[in-house]
C-alpha cells in the first residue's frame, strides 16, 4: 500500500499575485517572486505552487516554462474558497519603521479587514511608505495562509477620519484618562468596529476630546500597565477577535 | 503664580537595578547604564532618575558624584509601590532570535508574571540565551513603567514541565486539532493559569496527546487563521489579560 500524497503538497510555496485567478489562468512570474521560486525554493516543472489574488480564494498552479529569471504558473484547481474576514478595522498613527511594520504583519495574521493609517498631532513620523507596509501585509498573508489581504488605505488626518466615520461602526480607542475595561466594552458593543491607536506620545487633549465627543466612540482601558503603540494595536485586535470576531465561534 | 513642576519629572530616565532599594540607599552605577545616563540622557547633579529593583516599587533617586564613566544615585522617595502582577505564565518553545525577543518584550508589557521556555521535539532552536532574553525583559520593564520583572526560568523539557505541573493552575494551549473558542475556555477556567505555545512546526502528535491527557490542560482555538508562534503567544496573553487578568477590572 502506498500512501496517497497530500493534496495540495504541504511544502508547496504560497504566493500572492495581482492577476485574477481562475481555472486554466496562466500567470507569468518574474522579478523577486520568480527568484524566490526558482532559486530559493527550486521549483521544477509540473510542481505545484499555491496562488491567491485576494479575491478568488486559493489555487494550485503548475509550474511550467521555467527559465533563469521567469516562469509561468497555470491554475489547475481551486484549493480553498475566499475566506470571510471579520469586519474590523485597525486605525493607527504612523510610528517608527520596524514597529509599524510589525503592526501590519500582525494585523494580517490576526484577521484585520482594513488597516487605516491616521495622522495625529503628536505623530513622530508624518510620512508612511505604503508600498513597504503593503509588502509586509502580503508576506504575512502568504505565510499565514490567508486568501484575503487586509485593505490598506491612504493616510488620513484624524479630523477627516472622524468627520467621515461610517454610521454603525464602533470606534474603540484606548483612553489614558479612563475607559471601561475592554472586555466589558466589547461585550456591550458587538458588530462592525474599528480600534484607533495613537502615536507613542498619545493623542493631544483636543484630539482626545474630539474622539470622545464622536457618537461612535467607545473609550476603553487596556489595563494598568503602559503599552507601546504597537502592543496596544496588537492586543486590542486580539481582544476584539477573541470576543467579537471569528475566534468566538466554534 | 508659578506652576508646580511635576513630581517625579515626566522626563526622568527609568532604570532597573539589582540593588535592594529603600530610603537613603545609594546605588553606584557604571557600564552601559552609566553611559546611557551620563552621555545619552545627560543627567546632571541633583537631577532625578527613577529606579526599580523588581521588589521594592519605584524610587526617585538623585544623581551625584557624576564622573566620566560612573555616578551614584541616592534614593530620596518612593514614587510607586510594587505592582501586583496577575498570576499568568507564558510557556514558549524557543523560536528564532528576533521572534523570541519579541515575545519577551511583549510578555513584559502585557503583564506576564513568569516566562518559561519549554523544549519540544520540533523546536528549531534548542539553545536559548537567557541573558539576552532577560535584557529584553528589563528594557521593556524600564520603558513601560513596570515595577516588577517577569520571572525568567531556565528552559525545561516538555515532559518535565507536565510532570511537575502545579496543582490548580490551568494549562491553556492552542490545539490545531481542535479546542473551544478561547473566550469560552477562559470564561470557564478562571484563576492561576499558563498558556503553552509550541514552536513553528507545532507539537508532535505524541506531545499533543501528552498535553491533552494532563488534568490541567485546556485545549483552545485561536480562530481560523494560522498564527506564527510569537503571534499566538502575544494574542493568547492579551486574551487572558482581557478576560481573566487585571484588564478586566475598573
Amino acid at each position: 500500500m502506498t500512501a496517497t500524497p497530500a493534496w495540495p503538497p504541504q511544502s508547496a510555496p504560497r504566493l500572492y499575485v495581482e492577476t485574477a485567478l481562475g481555472e486554466g489562468v496562466s500567470v507569468a512570474v518574474d522579478g523577486n517572486a520568480a527568484h524566490y521560486l526558482i532559486s530559493v525554493m527550486r521549483v521544477k516543472a509540473d510542481e505545484i505552487v499555491l496562488l491567491f489574488d485576494g479575491a478568488s480564494g486559493e489555487w494550485a498552479a503548475k509550474a511550467r516554462d521555467i527559465r533563469k529569471r521567469d516562469l509561468v504558473l497555470e491554475c489547475v484547481a481551486q484549493t480553498r474558497p475566499l475566506e470571510t474576514t471579520p469586519d474590523f478595522w485597525l486605525c493607527v498613527a504612523p510610528i517608527k519603521k520596524g514597529r509599524i511594520d510589525l503592526i501590519a504583519e500582525k494585523a494580517c495574521e490576526l484577521g484585520v479587514a482594513r488597516l487605516q493609517p491616521v495622522l495625529t498631532r503628536r505623530a513622530v513620523v508624518d510620512k508612511l511608505n505604503l508600498d513597504r507596509l503593503r509588502a509586509h501585509l502580503v508576506e504575512a498573508a502568504e505565510q499565514c495562509g490567508r486568501t484575503a489581504l487586509p485593505e490598506l488605505s491612504e493616510m488620513m488626518k484624524l479630523d477627516a477620519l472622524l468627520r467621515d466615520w461610517p454610521n454603525g461602526r464602533h470606534l474603540f480607542f484606548a483612553d489614558e484618562t479612563g475607559g471601561a475595561p475592554i472586555a466589558e466594552a466589547l461585550t456591550a458593543h458587538k458588530g462592525p468596529a474599528a480600534f484607533l491607536v495613537g502615536p507613542e506620545g498619545g493623542f493631544d487633549p483636543a484630539e482626545r476630546d474630539a474622539i470622545r465627543a464622536h457618537p461612535a466612540a467607545v473609550p476603553v482601558s487596556l489595563g494598568p500597565r503602559i503599552l507601546r503603540a504597537e502592543t496596544a494595536a496588537i492586543a486590542a485586535t486580539a481582544a476584539w477577535m477573541t470576543l467579537n470576531g471569528d475566534w468566538a465561534k466554534e
